[in-house]
């Protein structure tokens, strides 16, 4: 008896069904991405890298038949640097996808893999299913969506999408395939909840040409600098495009843009006259209003080429009042403020500053509610999981596909974790899977996360007491308090420190032992401090015998 | 000969003019307002108040004819429970404004104070100058911008304002006073900057009931939950109004709520029949269905009522899929991912969010630029300072001004800290005055702010390492290394220790003494940390001779 199809939700916090997806029948499993989450400094301080906890592939590695990637943004290509030191199988995606990933594995200097690239429509057999490459629109070239043929029906997985009629390098969403195999049949749909709550039809890449040309036009005495995402390659083509167009030489600052840039210009994604584009070193031969600096940081990264800039930190160029600066991009929430401050201080040097408040240049890669329907309406998919969003996108996707006539019943809300079972007889849910995130603190992975994150935070916000006791009386000194990040006046210390002496001396300290002791210590601060001061610092009792 | 007057704005980061502002004029200072800055978790973490540095003030007290307070929101009250303990000057505002003051006060446990209610118009005598209040909307009632009488001219300032023709007590802006002084001669005007962004007119607080009406009609059988500002006076009567109509009691939730919505009926600016609000504890008694529950936590404040229930932690009441929560807010820069957070939480425990990307219920206390330009054109005012708004408003205020004609030299943007001088015949900056945050921590002022909060960051990033260390080979004991918020291997921490037991064993840290072993100690932690693992630790070396 045919087992039904498994699908498992790996990955951590945030968004779900985003970072892995596990597509699992009998012996076979695919796997569709391996991304990264961005660290965040208040939920992981200090944390470099978090990756999804990939536990069930590792014990599960001997079905695995392949990594098939959508797109090579890091939230889905990211851990890959991880994953393929563990795991050795293939990785199929496109050209650029694969020409990014190639560049991490050789940062991360892994050396074992087989990366294959694919072209629209092929066919890659994986066991008894296979996996087919759909041509889809989105912010970085060479995007797919993936129908998975399995013995049990057709999965279909959007990736990141939108439905763009004229982009940049032509090659639209290919609705004609959708459309065939929607006609065909599909058991399940996985559609990109991202932009559910807007209404109507994404804005065309091309749009942002115009814009973008109006803004060289009202600043051709400037020097102009763009901000863009690295991988947005169609977007650093219009700004080239228009670069050329007035006239300007185009640099490159920051190093992830000058690398992508590279690899999409080998590929043929990015096209350009030879004498387009200058170092950046060499930008000080030009007059100001014959440049274009495209750059990165358009979220405030503080490493960033931009808010390098902003803070006259940036070696190459120094921001003024004879620069203009557009953000060809949007803010990612949670980095509204820090994005504000860079705009603060760009204007602070004088420069102007145009963002998306002010002008259309910039359009999200995401589909909005029309685009949405119209995948349902192609495919008309007998079950639907609706991913890659926060839990309120998935719950309005979920109402969005009743709202053209699914019953709830065919729709599940997966949460990371999850394994979901489906059949043409129903999808329910199954065991749940190891999941959560794994963070690499500088070079180490680190093993107790609640334990480091949980000090972490409590040391931010308010500090360290040390305390160093000595509770033998033939090697008495006196107790020594140090701290970091809190501040004990010194008759609270006092106090404390005639307290453990009163102890010791009584002999309970030295009595109670070593653990005794830390803990009499440990009670004895956390108390004190948090009457008299109302804090509640991290304590560390170093007792001695 | 008569001196020109002097602004000077003191106040912390962020926005400009808004926290305290100083008008001074020979032996006479007028001060007007003094707010807190909310504290940021990033910028000062663990820092329960952030109050502007009023050095200036108490080097001046003598001069201080007065406190005048244009309305009651924190960050133009919330320093005075500080201030008011080491100045004794008479504290002037809208009977709303200083009733939350007064509860503030009591809480502080500040004793001694003088506050005078005013009315609209009232003119208040402050030595050589005089103080007139100009009915505004905002979205607190009792509002007032303040026309400033001295020998030099005119000082207009609007504080936060709106012109809302349709306000829910029928007390709009004072649009013929403000014609009437423009008429008579405005030498500077300090306006508004928050919405210098929007184009437009903002729209009507009357508007929001037809909002919050439709969807009581959609939601009529389920518990309805709406979070907003406690201090909203106007929004919470229309949220009673709108209950009060579909037959429904109300319950306040959270502590801040309660109080100021107690401080306004007894001051009349709240008005419901008796049996309309019932106590929340008593909510059990009632179908759901006759419920609205009226909470805080519109920014996703940790302790707030409406982030306490999405987590099930508030006592009072259980969300469940009986239950719609609508926001009637606006997200504050910064505090997107939090709000975000607690919807995805209410979602999941089945209830309906509606927030601001899906309704109209809600509308922003600021003008609009056609409302800015409005202000400007009856007050036609010789000078202009663009206050109350990060660098970028400001800069785009002063656009705004020179669009309608006024000349570019006739505009100051200040920065806090400056002092700006005026009279007829120029506007140009004085000396600076000190100005920054002053950090309370716990209960216990902040000394050392950047030492205190340079550690906090270090540790939040990277944690701590303790190094307790012996150098007399007397009373010699192995070294001790203790870390929190940081892991390190044990054959890092093994290598460390060897290195320091042989320098110890050659007698180098004996003759170094406390200081130069300590020196040693943090030095040999840093150094191989960073190589072996990458990461910057916060480095205690506690040394026993």
């Amino acid at each position: 008896m045919a087992k039904r199809i498994k699908i498992s939700f790996l990955g951590g916090v945030g968004e779900i069904g985003k970072n892995i997806t596990c597509i699992e029948h009998g012996e076979d499993i695919i796997v569709v991405d391996a991304g990264l989450t961005f660290p965040d400094n208040e939920e992981t301080p200090g944390i470099e890298y978090v990756i999804p906890d990939y536990t069930y592939l590792l014990n599960n590695r001997s079905k695995i038949k392949g990594i098939f990637i959508t797109h090579g943004h890091e939230d889905h290509i990211g851990a890959l640097p991880f994953l393929l030191k563990d795991i050795k199988v293939p990785v199929y995606g496109s050209p650029l996808a694969l020409g990014i990933l190639e560049s991490k594995l050789k940062e991360f200097k892994v050396e074992d893999y087989t990366l294959y690239p694919v072209e629209d429509r092929d066919v890659i057999p994986a066991g008894k299913m296979s996996v087919e490459f759909i041509r889809v629109t989105h912010s970085i070239a060479g995007s797919y969506a993936l129908a998975i043929w399995t013995p049990k029906g057709t999965i279909f997985m959007t990736g990141d999408f939108k439905i763009d009629h004229t982009p940049i390098d032509g090659k639209t969403t290919d609705l004609t395939r959708i459309a065939q195999i929607g006609e065909e049949g599909v058991l399940l749909l996985m559609a990109d909840s991202t932009n559910v709550e807007k209404p109507g039809y994404s804005m065309s890449e091309s749009n942002v040409f115009k814009a973008l040309d109006n803004l060289f036009v009202q600043n051709k005495d400037k020097r102009i600098i763009v901000a863009t995402f690295a991988s947005n390659v169609h977007r650093v083509q219009q700004i080239i495009n228009c670069a050329v167009l007035h006239d300007r030489k185009v640099a490159f600052a920051g190093r992830s843009l000058q690398k992508i840039a590279e690899i999409a210009l080998d590929l043929g994604e990015l096209h350009y006259p030879e004498d387009a584009v200058i170092d950046i070193d060499k930008i000080g031969k030009y007059d100001l209003d014959k440049l274009c600096v495209i750059c990165t940081g358009t979220q405030g990264e503080p490493m960033s080429a931009l808010t390098r800039m902003s803070e006259n930190e940036f070696p190459k160029l120094e921001v003024g009042d004879y620069d203009t600066v557009l953000m060809s991009s949007s803010a990612i929430p949670g980095n509204e403020k820090t994005i504000f401050g860079v705009i603060n201080n760009l204007n602070k040097r004088g420069a102007e500053v145009v963002y998306q408040a002010l002008a259309e240049i910039h359009s999200s890669g995401h589909a909005c509610r029309e685009e949405l329907k119209l995948i349902f309406s192609l495919l008309k998919p007998s079950y639907f999981i609706p991913v890659h969003g926060e839990y309120r996108h998935l719950k309005m996707h979920k109402e969005l596909a009743m709202e053209i006539g699914m019953g709830a019943s065919r729709i599940f809300i997966a949460q990371n974790g999850n394994s979901v079972e489906v059949d043409s007889t129903g999808i329910r849910v199954g065991c749940n899977v190891p999941c959560g995130q794994t963070l690499f603190d500088g070079k180490y992975l680190v093993e107790d996360v609640n334990g480091l994150i949980g000090d972490r935070k409590a040391l931010a916000t308010s500090g360290c007491v040390i305390a160093t006791v000595f509770i033998n009386p033939e090697t008495y000194r006196e107790p020594v308090i140090v701290t970091r990040g809190i501040n004990i006046p010194d008759e609270v210390r006092a106090e404390i420190t005639e307290e453990i002496v009163t102890e010791i001396q009584s002999g309970k300290l030295t009595e109670a032992g070593m653990d005794g002791a830390k803990q009499y210590v440990r009670k004895l601060l956390a108390k004190k401090i948090q009457k008299r001061l109302d804090k509640r610092p991290v304590i560390v009792p170093i007792v001695f015998e």
